[in-house]
């Protein structure tokens, strides 16, 4: 069994109107020096699989068909045994 | 200047209906050993500082005024220093 954290991002292309919004936000609550706010989807599941390369095939293959929109969105994902901890 | 992470997930105690569905999603997709799953938001940002103990007291400040429903939810954080690169 492993444990799989997917982070789902706009593309660096895409504006995240979004992002900017909670920034604008943060600024009226008074913090400054707050930039560069960017906000993005966070995905943790367990996925049983018999080896490191197996989960990897089916968590990239569950983000391409499902979890992440190929057109607007990059992700990035961390795959780390259980049984290791 | 201090690139910051922000991971708000529910609390292991409040039910997640959106991580249910998704979960459900890729079970229909045909993927099997997936479970346990949960989704959460997740924040990016530059913030400016003296130093690393001043950028978490406003990291902090911002999750709890603004970016996380303390009834709900919980967060954590990740700071890192962009000169340190």
């Amino acid at each position: 069994m492993y444990n799989v954290q997917v982070h789902v991002t706009y593309k660096d292309s895409v504006l995240d109107p979004q992002g900017q919004a909670v920034q604008g936000a943060v600024a009226r609550l008074g913090f400054e020096g707050v930039d560069h706010m960017r906000i993005g989807k966070f995905f943790e599941m367990q996925v049983a699989g018999s080896d490191q390369a197996a989960v990897t095939e089916k968590v990239e293959a569950i983000c391409d068909q499902l979890l992440a929109n190929p057109n607007m969105e990059q992700y990035r994902y961390d795959i780390q045994s259980m049984e290791a901890e």
